[in-house]
């Protein structure tokens, strides 16, 4: 299937002002390159805090459409980015399958509950069962597609398999996501059906997503730099591929954090995108990759402490190293006390940069 | 300076009954490769855990030297492995520079003041001053020294100038390290003097310990992989070339754990061995290094969670992968809850193996 071709997704980008973004996803050729940042709604702008402390916590905003649309819009005029991305976590599908999440203020986030057996895999709700569950985020979906009115496309997301199975089985971030990976090894089968069903849901969830009106999307696979290049490739890059198979509508980004050694097989798999961290060079993203994929990336998000100066010429040195073909982002989320002001200056400089500069 | 040829290195060699560790490091040929664990000495054993628990604290087991010595001992025997390695800390350099550290059970390690500003740099103490304070390492590593007696080598370590410093900064562990980066950035000419001054006392208080009977000089870099591959140039090999140039009465290893990027550059230095964590497969790593150096690991600490076949198979593959200039290791420290067995299965399989099996 070709991803390119499709004509529903030719009929949103044509009503679009600015589809930089979905240009730059399919290979095409652009004037500049888009430029947004992941994490952009929320943290690093006074109006996005000021409404956090009006709420009784995280999920209230996640959960509440009219305040997840709020929250996607803010960054747009106020940075000036080329593309929103819903206001959501990657956690909404762990829930909804059975595992509910709280987000615990300075901490992040914890389950009450995990899967500690094998039988409780075999309790957790999967597919469109529990994707119509996630209502709450295809309406917050359509509220900023018509808040947005085509002024920029909007991304939808979700966690790439294993990082939502690491979450289910850790039940909180963690340096080593032991418990995790040792569940890979001692419970293979098991892994691998936790890993099918949590696909199952992340499918129909996307796909919901994308008839509530997201441009494009992205999987995060923020965990996948923990495993061997081995378990990558046998319980991580199956289950990403039929999410990239499965989604036919609208253009796909990978982006598997520090899973360079992975690079080559992403590559080769059925998106558009390809997320890289600042751990690889721009140059080397591109050998790895291959010749065929947009790239994304990958600013370190400390860079946005620099003076000013150092900011611009960093930026305007990656965007070329990285040429065609090319999405600007950071390596990985904005930090939340990032100033503003700064991140203005990275969406400037990357604005500021013509193809034959 | 070829480290191979120092006079009292071959006389410490010849005077010990089991010697694979110093020959593979030296890229002699071994008629198996050795084997050892990084964080052997603690944590998984039963008998450190019951002194433990009689103690004040962690700290007081690091200070006093006949307790340093007693842990350091206990796997010797237990486990069958080829060296010992000295129970201590990385975070005794900062200390005696002048930032105190403590051990929070539960929680790792958590500085009550850290650099903060630039004249906070100014202030630290740097070079022997500070070495010599270190004094309860010496004596530890003198008296296990006696009490190998020979069995097998004794390793020594410290922390990389990049990895001290980061804790210095963020006064705890961190998944980002952000506050440490966002010095590199924003004050590098005092970053430089830091790392200098980290060096220095790092490079004294190595001599210390090979005056005191190290067989083998770790350096390790735990937070490399948090850099940018120009942030590493620049902040953290330069300041690790110096400490290889320094030694050279016995061997050195380096190891920056997720620093792949930087492999090349590792594989340039006057060291003799390089760690390789478990994001690097060995052919991968032999490719990034070049053919000079020894290399050091790798196994997937949550490997000694599965079955006994699985982490024989595993753990062989891996020996052979590796072939020649080898030393057998984890790609990082064991985890606290690896069950003992286990521990010896993967032992026993590195010992069952030769080379042309």
């Amino acid at each position: 299937m070709n991803k390119e071709q499709s004509t529903s997704q030719e009929k949103e980008t044509a009503s679009l002002k600015n589809d930089l973004l979905l240009r730059a996803a399919r290979g095409e050729a652009v004037e500049r390159p888009p430029v947004w940042l992941m994490r952009q709604a929320g943290r690093i702008l006074p109006q996005y805090r000021e409404l956090r402390a009006s709420l009784s916590g995280f999920k209230e905003l996640v959960e509440t459409p009219e305040l997840a649309c709020e929250v996607t819009i803010q960054p747009i005029d106020e940075l000036g980015v080329d593309a929103a991305i819903i206001f959501s976590d990657i956690l909404v599908v762990p829930e909804v399958m059975g595992l509910r999440y709280e987000m615990i203020p300075g901490k992040g986030p914890m389950f009450p509950m995990t899967i500690q057996i094998e039988e409780d895999v075999d309790k957790l709700i999967a597919g469109e069962k529990a994707a119509l569950q996630l209502d709450y985020v295809y309406k917050a979906i359509e509220l900023t597609k018509a808040a947005l009115n085509g002024r920029v496309p909007l991304i939808g997301f979700a966690g790439a398999p294993w990082t939502i199975m690491a979450y289910m089985l850790e039940g909180s971030g963690s340096k080593t996501f032991s418990k995790a990976r040792r569940f890979l090894y001692k419970k293979p089968i098991s892994s691998h059906v936790l890993l099918q069903k949590i696909t199952d849901t992340t499918i129909d969830y996307l796909r919901g997503q994308i008839k509530a009106g997201a441009d494009l999307i992205q999987v995060f696979d923020s965990w996948a730099g923990i495993l061997t290049p081995e378990q990558y490739r046998i319980f991580a890059l199956p289950y990403i591929r039929q999410i990239c198979e499965a989604i036919t509508e609208v253009p796909v980004t990978v982006f598997a954090k520090n899973a360079w050694f992975a690079l080559p097989e992403i590559g080769q798999l059925d998106c558009n995108v390809v997320g890289i961290d600042w751990n690889t060079t721009p140059q080397e993203a591109r050998r790895l990759v291959g010749e065929d994929k947009t790239l994304q990336g990958n600013l370190d998000p400390c860079l946005l402490y620099a003076p000013e100066d150092k900011i611009c010429a960093t930026t305007h040195q990656m965007v070329h190293d990285f040429g065609k073909k090319y999405i600007c982002n950071l390596g990985h989320g904005v930090y939340p006390d990032t100033p503003l002001d700064n991140v203005k200056i990275f969406v400037d400089a990357v604005k500021s940069f013509t193809f034959d500069s």
